[in-house]
């Protein structure tokens, strides 16, 4: 993958600090502003949360939303680790801190791996230095590699836009392939523009990510330690504020749907389309709950156009649904209509399965207007094994 | 297995009609009283449900709760199939009826298999003569076995306690190795008992359901199909209203057990038990989410005792959790306590996972007094091949 360009004042760095096993790939990664710049942050919605997102909420409140970097590492979620795990986050951020020159609430610490195991602080103190040294050399890629856990790839997305005094960027990082789930700021995300933004960064990232991180599921399962962050270097003012937000929430999708067909053990990338329901909250709802069935996504794994399952799940998702008006399709192919079968389209639907390196599964649940996409994948046996030796 | 008695007053019956492919096993199974007995059911909560759902409620509300037979048939689930799946179902009752010599609306017919095919009419037609002459061979194992679809085995048993007139027997039936979900009678049940009632029949079931079909899961996903019937052929009067409750509990408590040991490539009977919550209500919701995360059921396929799953799973379950006091365990292996990690307790737990074909996870809220136990069963690549490729 060719290196993506950032948004002007910012750079990226990453390197392998010893928390992965060698030959794992790079573990510990940073981004920095020129300066201490407007941002803001979601986390999980789970009761249990890593210890960064305890940290970052007391770093973010001290600063008052105002962020010079974000160091993160991974194969270690320093999660469940108690009063040290705290202590960890809090020496990591005052680490970076300073060798930047910048207040340690300035510097948001970030974690992501297995559950349960204290981070190895004497490996990042010992890091830290090269890896702000690395900053020079401005290594995107190297940032987006340095957050990978079970990712096979990594996951950086930019898009550009017009503003008053020049071209604006938006260039975003994801991590994650397993444990993803909505209803929280889904794994790790990176959003970070020049463009001054149009409003408040906090309503502005809600608004960004229930389009997109929160259309997004591989497994329902929900980390402890997911986080999003947004971060303006405020370079550019007057940035339409449509086309910025516009901007972010097409980055942040890109990022999903690599993140959805990223899944672990995916071999599809599955567009999930709910229309005709009540409103479009209750569209979002059903499309998750067929995005998480393990029928309906081992049914794809296995070619297998089997659309009672999809529909079930719509049954069970606990929404508006007339199912003798509802119609199912998969590809362009309505495999139920009119509340009945039709069993000779699934010779078509089964090719639109075979042949699709992506996916589009849809139900009309023909009671209102509403509608939403979820994206996933599907479910194979890889993911059990990605899953039952995880650790091992 | 050896053949299981029933309860005075019912006879069973099961054998091959075609409705399965040839070679699959027996597809058409009958239950039946010596006379119209009081009979409860409960059915799956899905807004999509099978056609013998509808009609089964016409039915009884028809015979005012009066059953003579139930008639099941493994291989399609006659859902999502309209009008003439109606009609399809009311047929089989009709037929099951006229060779019994009852009323229609006393025979409760009941589906299982995949959703969206209608039913072999003409074969059943040809097979109900035959299956009603079975009848006099009393044969319960073949009824077992008639209602099965990728279970591996039958699941049937029995207890007995004392009633006034002499001892009374519970016999149960079930069926299910996936699509398996609580809330809602779950899979196939029949309970059979020859003691009078102790009270109301819907009533009984609803409380016998609750503390058994309620408590288990396999993949999370709910049955459009699911069906739960309790029959008492009224022999045995003045049993004791609780030995009786209990036995009804303690057989279908049984059948579920057996149901999440044979979940579709499970190798692992899995007991989560959910300690210290605000009430029961609250633990047995958490013991759901652990019981359906994805992440839990790989990690201990995988023999990895990854206490951090378990955590994050009752974090995510939007239950009171007070993680600083929280406890996990792993068999008799206290593996999280006093808000940390116990590395070097991890051995013991993976030797627990390693050996035991029953497994034990738990964990303590600490916030109450409620509890709970959810069985479900390890996920392995095989469940996954299972389902992929269950229509070919």
């Amino acid at each position: 993958m060719s290196e993506v360009p950032l948004p002007l004042g910012f750079c990226a760095a990453g390197l392998w600090a010893g928390i992965k096993k060698p030959g794992r790939g790079f573990d510990l990664g940073l981004l920095a502003a020129d300066r201490a710049v407007p941002a803001a942050a979601m986390f999980t919605q789970n009761a249990l949360v890593g210890a960064h997102v305890t940290v970052c909420r007391e770093q973010l409140a001290a600063s008052k939303g105002l962020v010079r970097a974000v160091i993160v590492n991974a194969g270690c979620a320093n999660c469940a680790t108690g009063e040290r795990g705290l202590d960890d986050a809090r020496e990591t951020a005052r680490l970076v801190a300073s060798h930047l020159g910048c207040a340690a609430h300035e510097v948001l610490p970030v974690s992501t791996g297995a559950i349960g195991a204290h981070l190895p602080m004497q490996k990042i103190r010992d890091a830290v230095p090269g890896l702000v040294d690395a900053l020079r050399g401005d290594r995107a890629m190297d940032f987006a590699r340095a957050i990978m856990t079970t990712d096979t790839h990594e996951k950086l997305e930019s898009a550009t836009f017009t503003a008053d005094a020049g071209e604006a960027r938006v260039t975003g990082f994801s991590k994650g392939a397993g444990m993803i789930h909505p209803n929280l700021a889904t794994m790790l995300g990176f959003l970070l523009t020049d463009a001054v933004l149009p409003r408040d960064a906090a309503g502005l990232l809600r608004d960004v990510v229930e389009r997109s991180y929160h259309r997004v599921t591989v497994d329902g399962d929900t980390s402890p330690n997911d986080t999003v962050v947004l971060m303006s270097s405020d370079r550019l003012s007057a940035a339409d504020g449509e086309l910025c937000e516009g901007a972010l929430i097409d980055v942040a999708g890109r990022l999903c749907r690599q993140i959805a067909r990223d899944g672990e053990g995916a071999t599809r990338l599955v567009t999930v389309q709910v229309r005709g329901a009540i409103d479009d909250a209750q569209a979002a709802r059903c499309a998750r709950t067929i995005a998480t069935s393990p029928l309906v996504k081992t049914a794809i794994a296995g070619r297998d156009p089997n659309w009672g399952r999809i529909l079930s799940a719509a049954g069970r998702a606990g929404v508006g649904i007339d199912v003798a008006r509802a119609r199912v399709w998969i590809g362009e192919t309505f495999v139920f209509d009119e509340g009945r079968p039709f069993p000779e389209r699934e010779t078509a639907a089964a090719a639109h399965l075979a042949k699709e390196e992506e996916v589009v599964i849809g139900v009309d649940l023909a009671v209102g207007e509403g509608g939403a996409d979820v994206w996933t994948c599907d479910f194979t046996a890889d993911y059990v094994r990605i899953n039952a030796e995880y650790r091992t």
